[in-house]
């Protein structure tokens, strides 16, 4: 199919997928209004893959077919910048406030491609199923999400000792078809949006935990598949009072696995600890999205604070001016990590080419977002109290008085109102609260699980 | 009239009061799903009022008539001690999440009973007017709120001087009823549910500014007096899923006068910055009411942490155990304080008796709620990042698999799922949100904001 | 013998003692400069015990005899108020810079006297030691030490595994008039300068590890006893230049003992982890004088901070501002705690009257004293960088110009050095940093030892 | 005389300079125990740019002479490379502990020499004598420090409105040689140990503060010039209990002058504030060379810690793990940014190549010192606090028992000690104390001084 547009992405969210929100099942996800924001979003980022402007960033020719520059595995330094040109554009058509835009999973599927090579010394057809499955979802331009968290088990105890022994995803059974899964897996964002899920799990299992082992991709349609949607955030959203939940809320979901059938031909890992214990390798390209991807969001943040400092003359203010330089620093402090990061690119075994990543580089960028969220807080609160937004304008009798009133130091009150409904989205949300603390502790679950030798981060609670 | 049941708050409301929202006015509050639950929750605790069982916590008899105990100017030890039951009555039946319910300005009224004797020294009219309200607001047993904060003016110029002099709240002209005002208030919480309002600034005003310095209180239906309300933020809460929000929102307004007459009787300053500078006398009683339901709302995020962490199993951990013994500490330095300052009371100028409030117990709590919040955010945050809440259970397809999965270590998964929608409702939501830090900020700016030699708060923007 | 003289103080030091300093050792502490300043401070307190202005406030009757306030066992809440006198004497004549002082663990033997009636549910004749040795030490008025700390073990081996057995102190024998000690006890503060020593292990030990479970007393001079102590800080000190130095430097030791014999009568627990596991109960009123002293050391703080930053012209200025009040929140703070304390006091098991003392309180006062060192540092270190100090001003040659260029805003060039190097003293020295860190570290391993419930500090190392 | 031999530089310093001590005068530095140790350490430094091993490192060919690296001003990356392998010779040598060895103040006689091309603009005679200062500097291979402080003045006034108005350094006449300079600067390290001093403000003077506005080079024997030294922290230091002090402490001084002449050669900039507020300029090299120490400062508290940590068989604790990755992550992050500085370098006006650093990194280099400082505190703390050190060994009477008992996990007690004693004299001592907080601080004010538009520093007191 190579590159879709918009509109193919979106037909093929009709395809019979069972969500749930509040007890009720959600039919057709394109026309719910929990939804459908975030839905214009991708099919707009999908349908700049075709626009002449934006083409030669976002896709590229890869063995005689266009694909998205996400589902690259770069050979070289350049391919690398390439990608880095495309990553830059998905996180800045979204002001960094989107974390699992296809671009995201596409970058874990380069990482399962390369890894392919360590498969094989184990076993040369899940290596093949994971090559295969990097050309499936290349050539159909899919947007993926991942499912790596158990959760509401007895941490006391090991996973193949829990009281239910079906609670945490496992193997259950086998056809001829595939292997059989039962449980659980949380945290797969922007699930009810995608096409497919990668699952596996973000800990280690021990070696009599084999039926536990397992990594694969299904597609959401997946009979006995059922994705139970959190709260959706964008569901009474009016688009000028929270215009980013309006637009990019990912809604992250549970999966229940009630017997699902996992083809043959999906699984990477079966029953395998010992593999299973390596998977971070692929992380490596999906953590140099995320983290660039993170700096675009600091510079959403610093200009969103400076236009709303300037304008309640703040500007000369020293505690200001503070806060304010802490985001400056943390930026280019980011900056300067991600040019080494590409400026020691290495060859994976795979023989892919790698950005260096150091842990002290991932770290930093999550405590940094931290410190943007503390500082947004500091700068913004009081102000952003009363943010009513520019809908109050749209009423002929109580109008005029806000434009009146609320114009602050800015040429035009919409104008105003509508930037400090962006900082409020930013931080007082759901939205925004999700897209902070959350979706980094939600990252370095993923990231950091199998590292065991790195401590767990500091200041969050085990 | 006395003490009135909550049938009788909730007819007071619909009175034709001018309430907008996103560009719509609210013709009946009392009927709108964005103020249904807090009207209950007041309504309920007005009708406590005549419960046998809290009947005397909540009311006492003051110079032949019955009425609640936060508008009793207490003459003595026992009788603040009393006036502190009432308090941890109110704060405990609304876990500490409300801040302006009843209560809190009906003590800001027994501020201005007493401080009328320095009224007096300057206008004994005013005084009068003072000790009128106190009858009027006591006798009635009103709600009211206040509103003190100027917005959106340019704050490197002098109030006098801003481009539009109507912008900031100021008198215009005078008639034979009373003084007419225009301009702009911000912050009154819980005006769109409130009997009346209490208006005066919080930053004094200069020699030269007399038109800007104003102290009067007034009916909230006067006429054009425009409240505009920020989001409703319970207006489509689910209560399984933001118990909180659904119970508890006491939404902010802006408050636009539209050249309102306020009656002479209602005024207690008028055009005079130097009686105005002294206005934060009235605030004691106001602050040890916030301060002791600060305590009870730590308390709440104790109990909740506590079970949230035991049902995840993991309250062996060591950062779950640090985490938790922030909070225990903060709650037992505070329960300190509170009792050092009602056993150091003292008689106050005009003859009520007064909590000793150090400045540093204000801060301490302050800044203990800062880091209650962030505890529970450490806390909480993994555990909470797919909270759907029990209506998930409510249907008969995937209730049951919501049932098995979502039960944690609980007795019951509803118990589970109401109990994390709970902190996530503390936490992660906009009222979660707006009920610590910006209501810590808005206490702040309330309560500092006249003592311009207090250096303004640490780790805050200017 | 009764209250001593500071005369009769110094003289008892000259026992044969055998005192160590980088490897050599000193016959008399009373004429070595690392320790003649110290001595004289606390003689002079000794002194104050007969002087009429402070005699009624450091000295009581006690069954028949004047004792030091500090070995007072109070019988009800006006004896421990009169304790509570004395230890703000004391205290105060040290600007809170010294821990160590004898009415410190005056304070460890009233809680071994109150103890006695739980060790005589096990051992009538140790109960008996106990009260015994508070009749010796009380009527002879002795400066105490203690001994709590084991070091340089391996602590991923149980204490009974380490490879050298005799590493950690422990019975190796007994006599016909005592048992029979080896192994090392760390941190006995003040050790040089004291007449005895209290020793038992901050840690508890297991049912098999009876030979290291003992608790007792012993004279510094007891045959075999070395004492080995760490830099003498006051060795060089000038007064002009360290004057806290000088004066009040305690000098930590290391006490070795070699087979040194522990008369049965001294003895308080013999072989017995079981009752050792309950010591801490003894820590109570040794607490609360630390708690007061650490409030009377934050006040000579903050005394300091407002003199130097006034004399710098700095007071105006907005960070130093918020420094100090941080200092003046915390100092309200613990004043409340120890209000608190002494109100809700309770009587112990033994009789005694005890201050309730929550641990809330003792770790705010560890983290207020953190902070007040960081403040300090922040307010102080650019202006004492080049701290001299007014011997500088005794040269004729070099002298006038140093009066002419370092007066600052002071009156004196000599006064303002002086201020200097108190400040400097108090945050540069290594005695500085060692009173505080270093002390607050030793009073928690002293005293959090045994509560293993209570997750160890937050923000320090394991 | 082109490169120095240790006995040249020590030779030299016998010249005459008025240096001054807690009253006394020391008329030889080279035989005085506060600087024999620090005088060793350079001289071994001076030799070993004649080693072969390190000749070529230390040493380069510049216009037909052999010139200290740090003299060299680079004309391309390959030479700015090369200086940095010196600078991390130097900075490796001694630990990262020192900041002013010569190697720091060449870095500024280097931006003082490309700086010449703006200086020409005003006044060819001073660019020539930039030049010139550049050549003598360098073919002497001199010794440097820098003094540019003004202290003790009333900050609410102008520099030129003072009380007295000599205090402040400033023009008093002029003669056939030169000008003619009274008054004070302080914070000059190194002064007693350094050949010439770089004096000018670190503080912009107004257009009529002309007399105030001057920038000259001055040998340290100059008549009238007086050296007043702080403590000498290594005049009684033992080398075995404080080994970095005994071989590193610069001794800051304050620098009196006492209408000393400035022949007119040695002056850079002469009653020319606007020419003045523009000498930020000259930092640029001397800031490199401070950051890359500073990482080298941090590599050794990481080696330090790590054996310790492992000694006292910490290292699996998570607490220590958590500490030792904070110093992890800030190196990687250093050496990222000092990468990218390299990388980015650029031509700057003079033709000299520059690295570009951003005031991002070296505000983050600042608070890694700082969280350095911190962290070394909170792992060595209880460790450190009996730190006796190796001399105890000495001993025949009592070495045996500290062999046996303070040896640790280490293989030998010396090893263990002398560890320990590094340690402790990195952090405990007012040597540690000093190389931290105070240094950054001095750092910060030579550094961000003119930039008035950066905010003054985060958690400083102003």
């Amino acid at each position: 199919m190579a590159i879709r547009t918009g509109a193919q992405y979106v037909k093929a969210l009709r395809d019979g997928r069972e969500v749930w929100h509040a007890g009720r099942r959600i039919d057709d996800v394109t026309t719910h209004s929990g939804f459908t924001g975030t839905i214009k979003t991708l099919a707009e980022l999908y349908d700049k893959q075709h626009d002449p402007e934006t083409k030669d960033i976002m896709t590229v020719e890869y063995e005689g077919e266009r694909i998205a520059c996400g589902y690259l595995p770069p050979r070289n330094p350049e391919e690398l910048a390439l990608k880095r040109g495309n990553i830059e554009l998905w996180s800045q058509q979204t002001f960094g406030q989107m974390g699992r835009y296809p671009d995201f999973c596409a970058q874990l599927v380069v990482g399962l491609f390369d890894w392919a090579h360590i498969i094989e010394k184990t076993n040369t057809r899940w290596a093949e199923n994971a090559r295969a499955y990097h050309r499936h979802a290349s050539r159909n331009d899919l947007c993926l999400t991942h499912a790596l968290t158990d959760q509401y088990y007895d941490r006391t105890k090991r996973v193949s000792e829990q009281e239910d022994p079906d609670l945490i995803l496992h193997i259950v059974g086998e056809t001829h078809d595939g292997a059989v899964v039962r449980g659980l897996r949380t945290l797969a964002t922007l699930a009810p949006l995608s096409d497919e899920v990668l699952v596996y799990p973000n800990r280690p299992r021990e070696a009599d935990e084999a039926d536990y082992a397992i990594a694969f991709a299904l597609p959401m349609n997946a009979p006995g598949l059922k994705i139970v949607c959190r709260d959706l955030y964008a569901e009474h959203a009016d688009t000028e009072r929270h215009p980013l939940t309006a637009r990019f809320d990912e809604v992250d979901a549970a999966l229940i696995f009630d017997d699902v059938i996992v083809p043959w031909e999906r699984i990477f890992i079966y029953k395998d600890p010992k593999l299973l214990a390596g998977i971070n390798y692929i992380h490596t390209w999906a953590q140099y999205s995320t983290m660039l991807r993170l700096i675009t969001k600091l510079e959403g943040f610093l200009g969103i604070a400076q236009c709303l400092t300037r304008l309640a003359k703040r500007n000369t203010s020293i505690s200001s001016q503070m806060l304010l330089s802490t985001l400056m620093q943390d930026i280019e402090i980011l900056r300067a990590c991600m040019k080494v990061a590409a400026d020691r690119g290495y060859r994976a075994g795979g023989g892919t080419w790698a950005p260096l990543l150091s842990p002290a580089y991932r770290i930093h960028s999550i405590e940094a977002s931290d410190r943007a969220e503390r500082t947004m807080e500091g700068l913004l609160t009081s102000t952003l109290m009363l943010s009513g937004g520019a809908s109050d304008l749209n009423n002929s009798e109580v109008g005029p008085f806000i434009d009146r009133y609320f114009r602050g130091g800015a040429t035009s009150t919409r104008q105003h109102l509508r930037l400090m409904a962006v900082a409020a989205d930013m931080v007082m949300t759901p939205f925004g609260s999700s897209t902070s603390a959350c979706k980094a502790a939600r990252w370095i679950e993923c990231d950091n699980a199998f590292t065991t030798s790195t401590p767990t981060r500091r200041r969050r609670s085990a």
